[in-house]
């Protein structure tokens, strides 16, 4: 034996001996710990886009060796790839480039929504790669039917990303309802009651695609996974605490506190859309009364500006049409109240307004505003303060579940590894 | 050296070879790994009441040796003591049973609200040991005067502690209003703008005490300490998500999350009291109209009711007065069509209702679990549900404020010893 090992064996005995001296936490399991070191240095080559490994260790304070271990056995699971080029704009020397790979384990996002079904292929990089929209009125089949038809979409979407060589490594679905355990429990705009949602979907997606079988399904309400969307690829930058609005036939809302979904103690929470904004008002399919679902949601907008659709409703108020800009204004408002409610109780540092919302912003921006200014108790809300912003064009609910696959798959790749349904390439061993 | 030493040290080499061929986390601080055992010691003793070193070692899962060197501190600085009984209600052998001490660290906690000053100072054990309550209009006097007549009653709660032999490990301050950076923002009720309060009020204790320079102080909304007091202290069991509504001139809002304060972009979440029920109701001190407090505050309940205080208002309602009677139950509805709104957005298991509210609970009661009921989308609020909850009696906001300090002691016992505040004895330099 070595001089070199002695000296490392005395440093050992020292150490221990300190150990035993000094209490320490609970031992961390010791795979555990390099599963969760395998995520760290995914998340990071995700989060940088590219980067070296020499980069990567600088970033998470792990040794150079120990970073190319993990590399190795991200490269061998298909989630990184690199390329021949070296750079050096980094600390340390010269590296080859590390990236996500753009084949591989990809999310699968289904969004159902009341008159439409959206299917996207999101791959590690964060890219689209497939997007399949199908308008069609889910309220005319009954639940099976629509999920049966959200599997068929969602086949032909794996179909288009299997010749890209993208595997799904799970499915999210976003539901336009109360949503848990898998089971939508209401979503009184379809008129669904107690669901299994997830169950129907996968069956349906296993008898059209037998390989699906034991994919991983997820689901949530709609206005969560969108808020999700724009929390991770919006452009909300450090902007971590905020409210979510999205107006569709319904009217959707999603808490985000400090970059995490706030769901309640059943996952219910989020409800805006059935504040009250006039007690007496007219009755909702919640049940409830005066709910501003009946104020600013779609249906109820088109309606009161006697508008055939969102665009012809954009026309009509860009043309002055005064019936349409009568109804937005009034939408502004009761957006403007129920908001201030949820901001009185909440404190975030924005408002963020999804769905048909964007692009009707000039003409629901400045009674909405008004209300905000007037009501929320901190006064940080005049209408000059910025706290109001449209949703990202390119975030959505079907995004967002497609993005919640891939955050469970940067948050333990062992785990997906060990499903099987990787890359093509089997784990090494190492370990 | 023995044939003992040099295997531990053979083991201590192996470890140390895996630990090189696997990366780990970067390394705890080891003073640091020693601060957070201290505090899950004394905060397992705490929880426990009475208990052994052998129970503890079981439930935190650290050596014995480890647990009796953790031990031996926390009893030389005073925050543990030890009686000479023993028992064997646990595993193990029979020990000396630990308890967390009766004198040294205490909190001093201090309500201030519109028409009350309390103090109370707390020891770690949780047991209240002083509580002076003043009863004056701190809308009469301006704000520098109300936080020194506060610093006042605090020098004799203290005065009161040390004959006890209880030292203040810190102050909290409840004020009724929007407060952030040790400053109340806005409180509508007390007509207070950009006060100061934790330096004012510090400088006055420090004037009349001066061995009190330097002691920590924090301050948050009374609601919120009042709803930390439930949660800590209070009979809610398991419940760890709800809704706390303080009835006092003011309505005061807390929310809590899993255990947490939810408290939002800025620390002012919260504001249930300014909900808008009715858009067009009456102005409020906030500046907006129809916010709940307006309805179901102590002033506007007692001038519907034409009640000259609570205890007027209860006997008049238990006596049938129909003016009493129509002004709970107007008060109730509207506390339900604002809670609605909360339950909606946030999906607690209960709502619980302190202040003025426990003993009104009655005639509040049924208009207000209707409107829950009518509103709430889950549907999970119906009248027998149980999920309406008077506050425990013996929570309030100063307890809250004197358990915050406490919980800051119990989550680093190391700092507070640091500060040279201790029960007498120094720390005995163990490490």
């Amino acid at each position: 034996m070595s001089a070199g090992a002695v000296s490392g064996r005395a440093k050992g005995a020292t150490r221990l001996s300190l150990t035993m001296n000094q209490p320490t936490e609970p031992k961390a399991d010791k795979s555990g710990v390099r599963r969760h070191n395998l995520s760290l240095v995914l998340r990071t080559v995700h989060d940088a886009g590219e980067t070296t490994r020499a980069a990567v260790a600088a970033r998470v304070g792990l040794t150079r060796p120990a970073v190319s271990s993990l590399v190795e056995q991200l490269l061998d699971l298909g989630f990184l790839v690199e390329s021949g080029k070296t750079f050096s704009g980094q600390a340390g020397r010269p590296g080859t480039v590390l990236k996500p790979a753009d084949t591989g384990p990809a999310g699968l996002g289904v969004e159902i929504n009341v008159d439409y079904v959206t299917v996207r292929v999101v791959d590690l990089t964060g890219t689209d790669r497939v997007r399949h929209t199908e308008r069609l009125d889910n309220r005319a089949a009954d639940a099976p039917e629509v999920l049966a038809r959200a599997a068929r979409i969602a086949a032909e979407a794996l179909d288009a990303a299997a010749e890209r060589r993208l595997v799904p490594a799970g499915a999210g679905l976003a539901l336009p309802g109360l949503v848990s355990g898998g089971t939508v429990r209401q979503a009184p705009n379809l008129g669904w009651h107690e669901v299994p949602a997830e169950r129907l979907f996968g069956d349906a997606l296993t008898t059209l695609r037998p390989g699906t079988a034991g994919l991983a399904l997820t689901s949530d309400n709609e206005a969560n996974m969108a808020a999700l969307a724009e929390l991770w690829s919006g452009t909300l930058g450090d902007l971590r605490t905020f409210v979510h609005l999205t107006g569709e036939i319904g009217v959707g809302g999603a808490l985000v506190v400090h970059g995490e979904l706030l769901r309640g103690a059943h996952g219910f929470a989020g409800e805006i859309g059935h504040l009250v904004v006039d007690a007496e008002g007219p009755r909702c399919r919640c049940g409830s009364r005066g709910c501003l679902e009946q104020y600013a949601g779609q249906a109820a907008l088109l309606r009161a500006a006697e508008a055939s659709g969102v665009p012809d409703l954009v026309g009509r108020a860009g043309s002055g049409d005064r019936r349409a800009l009568a109804a937005l204004a009034e939408a502004g408002r009761m957006l403007g109240r129920a908001l201030s409610g949820a901001v009185n109780l909440l404190d975030p540092e924005a408002v963020v307004l999804g769905g048909i919302y964007p692009q009707l912003m000039p003409w629901l921006a400045p009674a909405l505003a008004e209300e905000l200014s007037d009501r929320v108790v901190s006064g940080l809300w005049t209408p000059d303060a910025g706290r109001l912003r449209p949703a990202s064009a390119a975030t959505d609910a079907s995004r967002g579940a497609a993005a919640l696959v891939l955050h469970d798959v940067l948050s333990d790749p062992s785990a997906y590894a060990a499903t099987g349904a990787g890359a093509g390439t089997a784990p090494n061993g190492r370990g």
